[in-house]
């Protein structure tokens, strides 16, 4: 197909398909013609994917391409892609944006370990690597929890952390119908990162009917205050 | 205390007090002389927590000054503040940052409504303010995944929603065991925004445990790609 019917297909404008053409998001087309190519349907989902990356989540131009080439490079290694998957951070996740090598030799403790996110692991039996920029934000909040003066460790977060491990089997069981290990690494990269704000969301949803239920008779009004 | 004490007992440099007296993020202190005033336990507790809105969750001043400024106020009803704290969102999660009256009118149904939402809470039996913007959260994200072209809808949700609904109840659990209620309210906005970055991190380093479980050996390393 050409740019115009990717366009209309994805829902993307022209203009950024072309800029994610120039900017190595979008693989080039077949050329047929010294100003025409022709794309086909992995073009159309890889065009998906970049924009749910890059306009959704607001992912840099140059970690999406990290993404995106990462999943190209490991077709076959369902887990090396869910590695990548785990390691790649919006940037308003107050994690590095892109991957950091040195990271783990630079953390907080003097031992170059996350000390409270290695006893969390371990007390979960969970394997994860050292590279996991998922354990420098456990340790954060537990030295934000501890700054506020309040009594908290990484226990306390263990309730926490066997809802999460419910939640990532939720998630696996989403790619395990999936065949094509192309497929199957973009469905990751998704549920990952976009299911994320829902995940928040339904926590708050469910904060304020658990309160109905427990506070509802306190106030003297049972619904919220308005904004 | 003067000044440098609740500096150093809060680790919140001196300059950083002074604007949030002057933003009104912080009641000022008892005068004791024409330029000397004295502060007690209560502002040191409210400096942590305008902190720990504005520096770590990246709350704007006035969205942060909301918040401090209802919780003072309803001191009495748990599950209004619990209201209140679940809709103010952090700018950076896609949600308006202060809250928008108009908003439910504005909303993308023809019928004011938050469709999926509203068919998810239902089948949840869960009772939330037609306010609450979690319910665009929701919407925005079943929206996302359909123009994917993936086979997504509320229900789609369900078992997720079902995990949250457990999270929840921890959280209220951890504000059980206080009585003042001024206390209860900061513990409430503390837990529901400070934990929520750990909360994607735990689910991250679930997935990567998990992922090493189901799919560890069909790669030539078990590790993922070091960055």
């Amino acid at each position: 197909m050409r740019i115009s019917e990717l366009s209309r297909r994805s829902g993307v404008p022209n203009a950024t398909i072309k800029y994610y053409l120039r900017e190595g998001l979008l693989p080039p087309g077949r050329a047929t013609g010294a100003t025409r190519a022709e794309y086909d349907e992995s073009h159309l989902r890889r065009l998906r994917l970049a924009r749910a990356l890059v306009g959704v989540r607001g992912l840099s131009v140059a970690a999406a391409r990290h993404v995106l080439d990462t999943i190209s490079e490991n077709r076959t290694g369902t887990h090396q892609v869910l590695g990548l998957v785990v390691g790649i951070w919006p940037a308003d996740d107050g994690a590095p944006e892109a991957p950091q090598p040195e990271a783990p030799q630079e953390a907080d403790s003097p031992h170059g370990h996350s000390p409270e996110a290695g006893d969390l692991l371990e007390a979960m039996g969970w394997s994860v690597s050292e590279y996991n920029p998922a354990r420098r934000i456990i340790d954060r909040t537990v030295q934000t929890f501890r700054s506020l003066g309040m009594d908290f460790d990484w226990r306390s977060l263990l309730p926490y952390a066997e809802l999460a491990a419910r939640t990532a089997r939720l998630d696996l069981d989403e790619l395990r119908s999936l065949k094509d290990p192309l497929e199957k690494a973009e469905r990751a990269v998704l549920l990952t990162f976009l299911l994320e704000p829902a995940l928040m969301a339904l926590r708050r949803l469910a904060q304020e009917a658990e309160s109905v239920v427990r506070h509802g008779d306190d106030d003297p009004s049972s619904a919220p205050p308005r904004p």
